[in-house]
């Protein structure tokens, strides 16, 4: 008879359950018992590990390539990350400035493990990331939500996070692209809310893990203008590596050796096999086949943004990037989370309630759609979207 | 221009550095100069990962198994942990209850998220495996070193825990077998250590992370005498995965929730490709490659056990486990950190110095060797040492 007492941290109430791991599990019995259930909850694209990356890995595996590395990883993959700055965006980056993490998850922890405590706050969108304020919470700092308003498309102004810095502010954090909302920052607020941080003595958090997937400009990196900022970065979502468990974090120098220190701490080292196979994620093949992703999930993306305005669904703000529409459902429900329940069982479409990005923006007025399934299978959504929305 | 000023939380200055790393790179680059270094500082066991694990890795890449997994593991790979502890230990033990974690270190992590928070103490051996105390500060809570007598072969006596528990006591964690003193915990101290916690409401966690590597008993789980233990557990020692990430917690069913909601969040899953990979760890083959790796291990144990202390260097405790020995060196040196930056440099022999394993228990008297070099190595290492010695 096992004893079900057990001391239980505060934390644990202030850590939300992902309501949508809710939703999958039901998709998952729903297509378990045989119906055809179509994904676009999750934050993961549909894509496979890119052939050279998976080859990569297999050879690490076959070379032994299964020891600790570097806590903060192998020289050669900060090296190759610190050239990725250069000859993609132009911008130099030193190797010693790169610290390879257990995912970009791993990145933010050593970052809020180094940088806050208790009684220090950091500011954080809402929406945002849901995981976002729960690391705040892992190092008994407090979230400090920013309530984005959708009159302003979800428009990060470096003003308001002028005025919502309070004393006890560190950090401020913010993605670009960002999830759920798909919103870009300009260099311009990227520059107004780096003079912010600085004028306070804080520090500015990009978190660039959905670079690259950008569909009306350029891919840039905050680094370019706002050379002291902290970033954030995956090979999770670009280059196809998600299971593979591996990020990066681009830290001011003086600040490695903290994070060094806590990695040795807490990760000991980064997985070897990713690390090795995703050396192979910089070859011009593979960012030859990562193009061609980008421009299949630009053509999701046109297609949604056609039919579902002419649907009666608005989407809020400029989703400029990431794969992720985020939708005001308010004209037919003001449940969202309802809405996406009842979807779920009736028409077999998973979306992800508003619920999990933050309490703060209204959330039952949206849902977000990931375009991670191909074209004819997002018209068939659409299709089961529209008669499922003719029976409310 | 690089803005060197940041936030910098107080747990900063609270996370010592790992000394040996300092020793790591000094031996690192004695060999890239071309010396023949003797490495028997890290806790990392010379074997490769098993074939039939590889082997599984590989297959798992080709068949795409490289996405997101449930947070707290496949449940397939929970189910093998489970029917592990059956027929290993005769322990019946639910799937339900095994929480697979990115390295044991991911499974300490959310014990401790879920369990302390600012003002919460948590016991530890001093010595003691020098990352524990860094996830106690992680959360904000206080780490509370247990010294261990040398005198009593640093044993771990379940009335002094007693003693030594506080008001805001919430947690006790020793490991068996133990990481540096090689100290097994006998069923009668589990029992002892399971009824204190019981009693003041507290929790208490086995480590058991060097389960199997043991030489003069079975191997055996705390689950078999107390069933309420929180179990941490690792494919990285026995099973010779070290760079793949992987580990497990054991715990009671109603903790399960919260680690698995922490787990969403912090890790979204440990690494698939190792996932899938040591689903081969429990095949009667690898096992038959396991129990010959422990004979090899018992082989170098025994002549360490043999010609140490004939060099007038004693081995304190009765190392029942593990790939350590630990050794007082306080016969021929008062600093056993420059005892070992000399050996390294004059004898190109790397051991770990008592200082990373606690401040309490008189750290310069002591060294850590890890027995993870083949025999006729350890001879060689053993005649500089004695060499060295006689420069002294």
């Amino acid at each position: 008879m096992i004893t079900e007492r057990f001391p239980r941290a505060a934390r644990c109430d202030r850590i939300a359950p992902f309501h949508v791991m809710a939703l999958v599990e039901r998709a998952q019995a729903l297509a378990a018992a045989g119906h055809d259930v179509i994904h676009l909850g999750v934050g993961e694209p549909d894509f496979a590990t890119p052939p050279a990356i998976v080859e990569a890995g297999r050879a690490a595996l076959s070379a032994g390539q299964t020891r600790y590395t570097p806590a903060i990883g192998i020289p050669a993959l900060r090296e190759a990350i610190a050239g990725f700055y250069q000859t993609r965006f132009g911008v130099t980056v030193s190797p010693e400035r790169i610290v390879v993490t257990p995912g970009a998850s791993g990145g933010l922890q050593l970052l809020m493990a180094a940088m806050v405590g208790p009684g220090d706050g950091v500011l954080l969108s809402d929406p945002g990331y849901p995981c976002n304020r729960h690391f705040v919470e892992l190092v008994s700092a407090t979230p400090q939500p920013l309530v984005l308003s959708a009159a302003a498309g979800w428009r990060i102004d470096p003003a308001a996070v002028a005025a919502a810095w309070q004393p006890h502010t560190r950090v401020a954090m913010f993605a670009s692209p960002d999830n759920p909302t798909g919103n870009v920052l300009s260099r311009e607020q990227i520059r107004g809310l780096a003079a912010v941080a600085r004028e306070r003595n804080g520090a500015l958090i990009i978190d660039e893990i959905y670079q690259g997937l950008v569909y009306e400009q350029p891919a840039e990196t905050a680094l370019a203008v706002a050379p002291e900022a902290l970033v954030l970065n995956s090979f999770s979502k670009y280059f196809g590596m998600t299971g593979w468990r591996l990020g990066w974090v681009v830290a001011p120098p003086a600040l490695v050796p903290d994070l060094d220190r806590m990695a040795q701490n807490f990760f000991l080292s980064p997985s070897a096999p990713a690390q090795y196979a995703a050396l192979a994620a910089f070859q011009p093949d593979t960012l030859a086949e990562l193009e061609r992703r980008r421009q299949v999930l630009a053509e999701r993306r046109a297609c949604l943004l056609e039919k579902l305005p002419a649907m009666g669904l608005k989407v809020v703000g400029n989703p400029a990037g990431a794969f992720y529409l985020y939708l005001d459902v308010s004209a037919v429900t003001d449940d969202s989370y309802a809405f996406s329940r009842a979807l779920l069982e009736q028409a077999h479409v998973a979306l992800t309630p508003g619920v999990d990005f933050g309490p703060g923006h209204q959330p039952s007025r949206y849902l977000r759609v990931a375009y991670t399934c191909d074209l004819p299978r997002l018209e068939e959504a659409l299709a089961r979207l529209s008669r499922f929305m003719e029976t409310l």
